[in-house]
């Protein structure tokens, strides 16, 4: 047995509470490696009887590794487990606080693993609706123009080349114009890049955090659309950027022009006074980004005051939660105060971070719901758009990425693969539809949330920012209507099939760039094969049984093997 | 190179700040497996210069594994990194947040693990005075009955037989009359259990936290007793039963009065109304102990209400800290707002946990400082006391413990090998006192805080509760006092050698159930050579040089090999 690779702690996400009664474990061994694997379990303070057994199951391969995973539960949630692993020869290990043991007799107690109480307090609730949820992004300023009134005089006409600066009039009037085509489509909850006072298209330098952007609307119209969007039950959410504020924010202002003697300086980090914005002697967003002093969240005021801000909006307006903008440089100890806040005002509203790499310890659960999943995007670029990465590869990034986190917050991950900073996922296929195709299939039947970036729909193309925030075609006749309709219909196979959001994901042939993978939830099951091949091909899998084909809507009997066209993907109803 | 074995992840302990302007990394690879590791760094917004490159070394090696750390600095406390690993066949491999790659030319910024920013807030900040202390615990009505006055009527004779009920008198005045016995001693950390009132001789069941127990004196005794330990540089911590109060603590009393009516209802978990405490149908601490009623800390009255206490204390008599009862059946919020509400009134005041087992959740730098260190608790009385395990075995688990923490943390674990929940140390020797002399030469030249459970430094001996909490011997005829002076020597040593606590250890020999490891801290080393054998020992270990024997007083020139006399301890200082 290799003992290296066999990785167990009692925390998230190898031990946590799933629900109050119930013990979720995980194990980590080598790929192949055992044959089988038991946790031994008893209640805490039980010294009458024996530990109970429960036989675990392998719920994710990465290249490397097998994670064994079951849930136990006993009486008052207090528990001692060690797990007894058995090879192919038919040894066995047992595996415990102290480390391995061979003899079974020397198992005790006093050496067993200890999850000593799952709490209330610290129990992660997971939010079922966002796991159900398909988000739609919006860049507000390219989605629709809905009010010429409030447009800037330097507005473009629409449509127009982007540039850093530009300004195409786009505003919440023009989202609530547009709620019957968002509707169509399907996704049912919206996220809207900034919208507070700001004087930059993006609007990610705030000016007030209170106040609705004037170009884009006003507090009746933010009102209004999120009133319009519940009654289509479209839920929303805001983005909230408190790593840093503008530079025109009041308080950093008063730091600029009263310097050592202005009550806000410990707002900011400040090198040396006078502050300068030419020298941009304080800490920033990035490098030296001089509009966008970095807020310090470590001062009770200003987390006072921003918490006053998130609790306000919800409470307000009544929005459903928070993207929060930059949120790996802002302390956990703010995120923790941040959750309470809004979960007090809205225990349903969710709290979803930027975050692009592994974010463990954001992602406990006492802290975020979900991030952006970057390393789904980064995955999905390489073997769908660039193709530079073998199936394998591929399966491995997203099996590591499933096991990292809790299995509610798997489910919870915004799966993007593009957004207002990175290239349209269209481009990065060089324009190859059947590719982005294959790429969305695989999005709407994987585990987490799809995420849509506006304009993706109709095949709206664009590099890198800013041409990755282009105007968004309402022209029909310039909208790519076959696929929207199969966005539509891949939305539609999701909202209608609970095993896609909530079945186990289990890989079944994954090689030569043929990728079929099985979702079951009881007795439902979904097999989707996709062919990321520009040539036919016939592959061996035991898939037995009569199928639907949910998108051709007609049924098919396979048995040991699957004919795939070229480019072709199916998603299959047992 | 085995890929199994090598672990990261960009939370504590393999990532964490040191201090604001450092960050500690960590990596684990298989023991003896690659030939070194560098760790390649930038700040995260640097988008122009390459890398840095620093080498790492091995920290710790456990049966298994070898540990790799360092630390690095760039200037705006934000960092992007990645591993580079080469092997004896000069193979190198890299390691960043996507896995391991072998083409250097694919390492990019994007990829590199991230470790976002370090924050003033998060930041842990270790306790110096905590790491240089050494600890000696007091069960309160075993110690010393300084004041007759308060005696109970059913106080039995200093001495006698003692059983799970019997009360000797021990108090509060008993422990300021021998402050000049403990001074003499060198311990300058006293940890008490419990001192409120309550009905048993332990006090584990609280009545009321805002009193003394008559018993043990008054509020006045207490600041008395306070004043004086801090009058001779002493600290003093007190222990919060915060997992259960009694149950005739007036919240649970009015829990049993009015039933479903009780505005404190919420304070526990009641299976059912009315409250019984023959059928003890409510959550209690361990099994079934009905004067023991589990709080439900969730609930922010109780939460308020005990963070007040511990508040109150601090505050009004200026105890340096808290010890926490059974603190790992608490929800980790609860703790967090506990460290904040201690910290607020004293900076420097400490939360150390009584958790004994692995307890990573509770000590990533929110929440506790220390816990008492059970693990090396068994690993000393298998090794010292039972002879049970191997050097290796003993070197193993300690090594083991030694990784799983941030090593501020792992400085000021409380290294006990008994207590009142467990036999005497002396006794677990079958009272070979040889074996526990090796032990407490190790426990004092060890990496973590000594902990010294009163009576053991002149012998006292008992099995397990009730006997281990016998009167302490005052009679110095019937004391041993060879081995208090041992005891005053290793503590001495340990005072005047800042190596002792501060310096890294190191394994030089570890077979044939003989120890040498060395301590180094600069220029300072601190060489410890263990017998840990009934015969005479000839140990090849490279030495060279002059070396002062610290407990014999002089000086002695070395090689490559050293000679321990049966069950023989030395300590060389270079």
């Amino acid at each position: 047995m290799n003992k290296y690779a066999v990785y167990h702690v009692t925390d998230v996400p190898y031990a946590y509470g799933k629900d109050i009664d119930t013990l979720q474990v995980r194990l980590r061994v080598a790929r192949n490696d055992i044959k089988s694997c038991k946790v031994h379990y008893k209640d805490r303070y039980n010294w009458t009887t024996d530990f109970d057994v429960k036989e675990m199951k392998v719920v994710v391969n990465t290249e490397l590794f097998d994670f064994y995973e079951t849930d136990i539960s006993v009486d008052r949630n207090r528990y001692r487990y060690f797990f007894e692993l058995e090879d192919y020869e038919g040894n066995i290990i047992f595996l415990d606080d102290r480390g391995f043991r061979t003899d079974n007799i020397k198992i005790k107690e006093a050496t067993a693993f200890q999850y000593p109480y799952i709490t209330e307090a610290d129990l992660y609730k997971e939010e079922k609706w966002l796991q159900e949820a398909v988000v739609y992004q919006i860049f507000v300023d390219r989605f629709e123009n809905g009010d010429k009134t409030n447009d800037l005089p330097n507005t473009l006409p629409w449509g127009g080349e982007v540039t850093p600066k530009s300004m195409f009039g786009g505003d919440l009037q023009g989202i609530i114009n547009k709620l019957d085509y968002i509707e169509e489509l399907g996704v049912d909850l919206i996220y809207l890049t900034p919208i507070f006072k700001s004087t930059s298209n993006h609007k990610y330098n705030t000016m007030d955090y209170f106040q609705i952007d004037p170009q884009f609307g006003t507090l009746d119209t933010a009102r209004e659309l999120v009133k319009r969007c519940h009654e289509k039950n479209i839920r929303i959410v805001f983005d909230a950027v408190f790593n840093h504020s503008g530079s025109d924010f009041f308080a950093f202002k008063d730091v600029i022009k009263n310097g050592e003697n202005s009550k806000y300086k410990d707002w900011y980090f400040v090198d040396e006074f006078p502050v300068d914005t030419n020298k941009v002697n304080y800490y920033t967003f990035a490098n030296h980004v001089s509009e966008m002093p970095k807020f310090n969240t470590a001062n009770p005021e200003v987390k006072e005051y921003l918490l006053k801000v998130a609790q306000y909006w919800v409470k307000e307006i009544g929005i459903d939660g928070w993207r929060l903008d930059v949120c790996d440089e802002v302390d956990h100890d703010f995120w923790r105060a941040f959750r309470k806040a809004v979960k007090e005002c809205n225990p349903k509203a969710i709290v979803v971070g930027e975050i692009m790499h592994e974010a463990s310890s954001f992602l406990k659960g006492d802290q975020l719901d979900s991030i952006m999943n970057y390393p789904f995007k980064g995955a999905m670029t390489d073997f769908f758009a660039k193709r530079s990465i073998s199936a394998e590869k591929f399966d491995d990034i997203l099996s590591v990425n499933r096991c990292i986190y809790m299995d509610s917050i798997t489910r919870q991950m915004w799966n993007l693969f593009d957004s207002h900073d990175t290239a349209r996922f269209l481009t990065e296929c060089d324009s190859n539809i059947e590719r982005m195709e294959l790429a969305i299939a695989f999005q709407f039947t994987y585990v987490g949330v799809p995420y849509v970036y506006y304009g993706d729909e109709i095949g709206l193309e664009g590099g890198h920012d800013p041409q990755s925030r282009k105007c968004m075609i309402w022209d029909e006749s310039k909208q790519n209507k076959d696929f929207f309709n199969l966005y539509k219909n891949l939305i539609k196979i999701r909202k209608e099939n609970p095993v896609l959001v909530y079945g186990e994901y289990k890989n079944l042939v994954c090689k030569d760039n043929v990728i079929i993978f099985e979702r079951v939830l009881g007795n439902e099951k979904i097999v989707v094969a996709i062919n990321n091949n520009y040539g036919r091909k016939t592959v061996e899998v035991n898939l037995q049984g009569e199928y639907k084909d949910l998108l051709a809507e007609n049924n098919h009997c396979y048995d040991n093997c699957i004919d795939l066209e070229p480019m072709q993907f199916k998603i299959l109803k047992k």
